[in-house]
């Protein structure tokens, strides 16, 4: 009785190619986390479920996947109350564990679980998957790899510079040249929504500038009346739309508007050291902005927020974002930890660099010479090359049956191997260029040097 | 309310220096899997349930870990139902995925599932974790990687060659040498079961004899008697008991215990190749030994066994084992798709490293050099030298904040940092060795050759 294989919704299977090329993406970022100092940790795939129910909001709790309880996990659950229960109340009976569903959490439960064994402040870097229940869609998984560099325990705005290069770093090496690193400080739009009078609106005014991309200045000004901003204080923030300029042309702007709030002036002043040290220390080939409209998870950063966008000409939202939270252990019990870190998005970078055709050719892993199987004593000489070839780093294959001679170049073009050994006599090989057709026959030591 | 962090038992947190130590032995399987051949693939976490379920057994099932249903997974299960219901009934219907157990069944699904985009025969590895419900004890976990390279669509014997040439080119570039690949082969069993009469019996004969080590020989005896095997039956395979000599001794004494059984010789047959070849191709360090007693998951393997144990010396179980599987992908209802594969443990691989020192100093990220934070002017020079340092490929980091000296220099000690830059003056830079405790002043330029 065979079943029809699947796979479940928003998850994915990944062949030979893609895995090489996620790969080329994450060892790209592995290296130049470790040469600015991130140190890699992994954290288990499951957490208690209480390290991570009430961490995201309602929303977020919805979407953790939960795993059952092993054995008869009903055993404690009296059979009347099955009958009347809820299943939110139900769940907490029958798990215990849940899937992960960022990194940072998990990054903050290890930090206070292991605070005596770590130096601060403590630079780590996370790639591993996350799971969230989420409705699947294009570029939406439920299964996806999060890619994070963090730092704990300091307050110096040394680290935001320092992230902003990280990301100009690894792009600049992945090739994906034009990317825009675009900063902005929570503190500047809390000045905003103070000078306008507007404190308590805080969310609700950022969350529609935010949208200024998508609805325009009109839309942006007529959901923040809606939500009872008034037309007084939409005058004051007059100059956020078509906020151009350089950054310091920006910052002077902002100094004007915000002259009355301490908190907008703190923002400005993060800002400056910031933007300064990073465009006189100099950029590979990225280009830094200042978008007083970023907000991204705005109950979260308290300080800089961070959002890379792909380069001009590629329709993709943000390939990589991030900002400063400064109470970030606060959940486990341990205060006064301030954290900055930032995150890459390891599958839009991936269509990015498949899109604009960025992917090396010599990332796939794929097979550089086949032997041809002609028999025992023939393999068994294909055998002892094909170990010589490998010690040198070539990779080689023996054609493992006694098949048609067709058959096996036909396996060779589909594998595009681009070299076959069609017969070994003596120390003579007959080596095929099944790229240009040509053939011919050399010594071992000459087919080695051909292919490493 | 701060909770006290914790995770799941039986999961682990990875330092930085495990995870290095971790991804070392994981670099270098993978570079001599591609060298093989071996493609990479990658199977979502969770599989659809009916995918893994009934296919390791009922303690298999009872160990995979299942997903609750995201919502109102209560939702179509009627109230009264729920009083009445038994858990394994309930779990049908309020979950419908689960963890992955192993590599091979998803491996045998992602075959059927894409069988008109592979190349047959199909050789792929894949390293990832896999998780079981088991209790939690020394060196088990339930969250722990495999590392697999298998071939489907071949029945050549040059797989199984070639899967013990792999063993060794894997384990010799790790430097742990003096390990003994053990082969064995499911038809040698069968052969042995049947000339003794006790083909009805072939688990229980074989289950006894793969005690041999533990029990002894009259241990091992009285298990068969007990199992219903006769004096009689024991007499002909006492010769199995203190089966000593070389692989080429060995196989003649089989042949002549066996030479009534067509399967037996079959084995033999195909030992006989499999050895042969490798014996004369030539192993780089380990060593090849035939062993009877040899029969891990034999309601699983048709032809030849593997496993591999540590040097002597080391108390340590097998450190990897496979075998080949007449039947792979049958249970998704693609026939006759023979497969053979490998599997290395890689927590024990990691353990025994450990006991013998065998990790290379070098496999740690640590940074290489520390520049002292004396305020913001001395900072921005020592940020335009770590850019310089980063971009030749040397860790390098500023103290974040404005500290005491000593403050840093204990951070520079405790995180292993060999080297401080104590001081910037133009172009000369104050470079303390933490180790000898030498320091001298030299440019730039010095300050890279001397760390690159």
């Amino acid at each position: 009785m065979a079943q029809k294989p699947s796979i479940p919704k928003g998850t994915r299977d990944f062949s030979p190619v893609e895995v090489s090329k996620r790969n080329h993406i994450i060892s790209i970022m592995r290296k130049h986390f470790e040469r600015f100092g991130y140190q890699p940790i992994e954290t288990p795939s499951f957490e208690n479920s209480e390290t991570l129910m009430g961490k995201y909001g309602e929303e977020g709790d919805r979407l953790i996947f939960k795993i059952l309880n092993s054995g008869d996990y009903l055993d404690k659950v009296p059979a009347m109350e099955l009958q009347s229960i809820d299943y939110k109340k139900l769940t907490s009976k029958i798990s215990e564990k849940a899937l992960r569903y960022d990194l940072t959490v998990p990054f903050a439960r290890y930090v206070v679980q292991h605070q005596n064994d770590i130096e601060f402040p403590f630079k780590r870097y996370q790639i591993q998957p996350v799971w969230r229940a989420d409705r699947p869609q294009k570029g939406r998984f439920r299964e996806f790899y999060q890619c994070d560099a963090d730092v704990v325990g300091s307050t110096s705005l040394w680290q935001e510079v320092e992230l902003v290069q990280l990301y100009d770093s690894v792009f600049a090496e992945i090739g994906l040249n034009g990317v825009t690193i675009k900063i902005n400080n929570r503190k500047i739009l809390s000045g905003i929504a103070e000078v306008i009078g507007a404190s308590d609106k805080l969310i609700d005014f950022t969350v529609a500038l935010d949208k200024l991309d998508k609805i325009g200045e009109e839309g942006v000004k007529r959901e923040m009346i809606e939500k009872g901003i008034s037309e007084e204080a939409l005058l004051k923030v007059q100059p956020l739309f078509g906020f151009n300029g350089t950054i310091q042309e920006k910052l002077e702007k902002l100094a004007v508007m915000l002259a009355a709030s301490d908190e907008g002036k703190k923002g400005i002043e993060e800002l400056r050291f910031i933007c300064n040290n990073i465009l006189q220390l100099g950029l590979k080939q990225a280009t830094l902005d200042l978008d007083v409209t970023l907000a991204r998870g705005l109950n979260y950063y308290t300080g800089a927020i961070f959002e890379v966008s792909a380069p001009e000409g590629v329709t993709m939202g943000s390939i990589g974002g991030g900002g400063r939270y400064d109470d970030l252990t606060g959940i486990f019990g341990l205060k006064n930890m301030s954290g900055v870190g930032i995150s890459f998005g390891l599958d839009r970078i991936y269509l990015v660099l498949e899109e604009l055709n960025l992917f090396p050719e010599t990332v796939t892993t794929a097979t550089k010479v086949l032997f041809l199987n002609l028999g025992e004593s023939q393999a068994f000489e294909a055998m002892k090359a094909v170990a010589i070839l490998r010690n040198q780093n070539v990779k080689a294959e023996l054609y493992p049956d006694v098949a048609k001679i067709d058959k096996q170049f036909k396996y060779a073009e589909r594998r595009q191997i681009p070299f076959v050994i069609k017969e070994i006599v003596e120390n003579n090989f007959t080596i095929k260029d099944l790229i240009s057709g040509e053939q011919i026959q050399v010594r071992l030591e000459e087919v080695v040097r051909k292919l490493s």
